[in-house]
Formats: C-alpha cells, structure tokens, sequence
C-alpha cells in the first residue's frame, strides 16, 4: 500500500456553502461529482465537525461555488483554514443568496450549483449528501477552474485537517514527490534555499519562492521576514513556524 | 438555470473495474473521490444498467485504475463506449489481479486503489458505492494524469450514455463552448472545415484536425476517408455518420 498514490485522483476545488436563517457559512471542499443526470443530483462530503455541515444538516440546502483558478493563499486561508465558529466567514464578502436561499460566492468563482439534500449518508467521520439540483449557472464564463493538483503544486498550499484527504504533517517530504505534473512558476534563487513550516496549518515558507500574496520577494530568509508577517494561509504569527 | 455550467466541476478519468467468478468487467469512470481519511474509504457511481455494476453488487470488490494523460481514442472506445456483455474487455489486456480480487489494469495507467464494498447506495438510474481501501500503489509514476476537460477539449471526447455526466446530442453545440481552457495542439488548416459527427457514441470527425489514431492527416475531406474507416470511438463505420 502507497498511500500518496490515492493523490492521483483527480480533484476541482470548491466553496460548499450552507446557511442556517440568516446566518451563512462555507468552506473549502474538494469533493463533488454528478451522481446522476435525470434528475441531476450531486454528492459532496463533509467533515462532521464542519460548522458548515451542521448548516445543511439542518436546512437541508447547499451551494457549490466552482472557485477560479487565479487565487491567492489568502482566499484559500479564509474559506479552507478558519472557522465559521469564530467569525462570519461572509461579512465583506460580495455573494447572492441563491433559489434554496444558500449563499452563492460571487468573488473570484466561476459558476454554482444549489441543491436540496434528498439523502444523507453517515460515513462515520464525514456526512455524504446528496442533493438534487435546483439551480447552476455561470459567473463568469471562459475562466479556467481551479484544480487540487494546481492549488498543491502551484499556489503550494495543503489540505486542512477536515478534508478527506488530509495527510498528517510528517509525511509532508513524501508530498513533494507528487506525480502530478503541473507548469510551475520559474523560481528566482539567490541564497541557500530554506523551508519553515507553519505548525498549524502546515504551510511551507520556501525562501527562494517568498510570499508574493504579502509582497515578500524570492530569496528572503525567514529570519528577515517583517515582524507582522504572518502565515498567508491560517494567519498565524512566525513563532509558529519552525524549519523543515 | 444553465446544465452547461455543471461542466466546471473537475474530473479524472478512471477504469471502474470488478469480478464475477473468474469473469472481470471494467468501464471508463469519471465519478469517484475519497470520502474518508480514517479509515481511507473513496465513493465510486456507476449506472445500474453497467455490468460492472452487477459485478460489484455481487462480488463486493472494485478496483480503481488511473488512466494516464497519454491515450488515444481507440483506448476510451474499448473501455468507455462498448459492453462487456458483448465481449470480453480484458482478453489481449495487461492486467494483474489485485488483493481483492478486482482486476487492475496495467496498461496505460498511473496508479490503482482496490476496495471492498461497504455500503450502497440507491440513487436511481445508479448505484453509488462506498469501498474500503484494501491497497493502493503506482503503476508508474511522474506520469500525468487524465482529466475530464483534457479528454473532452483535446481528445475531443464526448460522454458516454450511461454517465452522470451525459449530455444528450443535441445539445453538441453548447459544449463547443464549454469554459475550461486547455492547451490545444495546433492544427494544421486546409479545406474549409466540415464536421461530421457519429450516431452512436457522438465523436465528431473534424476535417480540420483529421484522425491522427487511424493515420489520417489533417485537411481530410470526411468524403476521401478510406472505406474500411471506422469510428475511433465506438468502432461503427462511416455510414453512421452525418453532416453536423
């Protein structure tokens, strides 16, 4: 058994809304498809610990919001990496409340499916839902999606504890052999490279790569890093961090 | 509403395969993702009229085997447009028999995941199954994987019946339109373009790209294909074609 074999699954990258009255709630889900086309119905998987999964469990409505593939860390950190428990994940956000009345997310998104949930599968961990489709549509068209191998070998970033396929932290060495090959940015070296590691969400800092989403440039050593900086993705200050 | 926009959700595309006795069966999948980390579980759908559909009802067992990025339409016609009702679909394959019993086919493909059923679900015209990993490895690596928007906008691909994802002809059009951008070769202009397009799986012969898989170069008039030309698809031959 190899278990980094399970990544060659292929994955889209989305926002799975819910709302419970008039309180809304997402988070970063990798795991949709299309169960059946007459009617249309899809399935997605939850973590039972997701706020977002209390919403549908109760409202019985989702929304997938199809996220473009031109993202930040930052978009990632807000909907993948924080919870709704502790702030409201839609203030200052520009979304719609869509026909189910689940919130559709209008930043940075390519399209949207809303459902109601006719089955809920308890998978132990995780709920499935399925839910038939009561609304899709486009936000914008001709925009490329983006994909989990382009999130994990371009924009660098990891899967939170919650996802179906989180990988624990120790195994991270093992994640840079992926086998999924992406066209990666050119890199600009300068100094020895050096790679940091954020402890709480699992974020590499690579000095020759920098944090351009904070206007840190290639080849800064995490030793100059400003003292405000903090992890693009969970927020976190640098004593959060230590070398890989 | 709009049913082109469910197209932005991301796929790959699998072999779905099992057994019965002795007998393996297996099918061009686009439906499958993990649904749990502990214990690693993954959720498969396949339409009840499938005979690897009956397979997997009653041996309990389904292998997973990632098709790479590399193949040829004649590869997704043998696994995705023809049944195995009518012929065996692993005779002259390479395959190896997993821990679970499940067929793995080795020929061009990344990596495979073997499950044992543990629950199914009743969705209407399919069944979804949830399996336990058994194994899982590669098959090669440092190999692209097959996405969905790579077979359908480079291989130019359409669905077949049986899938979630299907889309009935008449609606060709619309897909001509379909918003996920990838590399497209170049191609190489001639005649003014004509498009003819097969009855039974919905290949379309595009005289401006010709069929590189049968040998047939770009600018071919669809008039001067050779008689013995069948559809690299499905294999039915010209006269099931017509002027789109």
């Amino acid at each position: 058994m190899n278990i980094d074999s399970m990544f060659t699954i292929t994955y889209g990258l989305y926002i799975l809304s819910s709302k419970l009255g008039e309180k809304y709630n997402g988070h970063i889900n990798n795991t949709c498809f299309q169960v059946t086309a007459e009617p249309p119905q899809f399935a997605v998987c939850s973590h039972k610990d997701n706020l977002t999964s209390d919403y549908i469990k109760q409202s019985k409505v989702f929304s997938i919001s199809v996220i473009q593939e031109d993202v930040d860390l930052n978009y990632i950190g807000h909907w993948g990496f924080k919870s709704g428990r502790d702030f409201d994940k839609f203030k200052d956000i520009l979304f719609k409340v869509g026909v189910t009345g689940a919130p559709i997310v209008l930043e940075k998104t390519v399209s949207y499916i809303e459902c109601n949930v006719v089955r809920e599968i308890d998978l132990g961990t995780h709920w499935l839902f399925i839910g038939e489709v009561q609304d899709a549509d486009f936000i914008k068209k001709n925009t490329p999606v983006l994909t989990y191998s382009y999130y994990r070998n371009v924009i660098k970033g990891l899967s939170p504890k919650n996802a179906p396929t989180f990988v624990d932290k120790s195994k991270l060495s093992q994640l840079k052999e992926e086998n999924i090959k992406v066209k990666v940015p050119e890199k600009v070296v300068s100094a020895p490279k050096e790679e940091y590691i954020c402890s709480v969400c699992g974020y590499v800092y690579d000095s020759d790569e920098g944090d351009p989403t904070s206007g840190i440039k290639p080849g800064t050593h995490f030793r100059d890093l400003p003292e405000d900086w903090v992890c693009p993705i969970c927020g976190v200050e640098k004593d959060m961090f230590h070398l890989v």
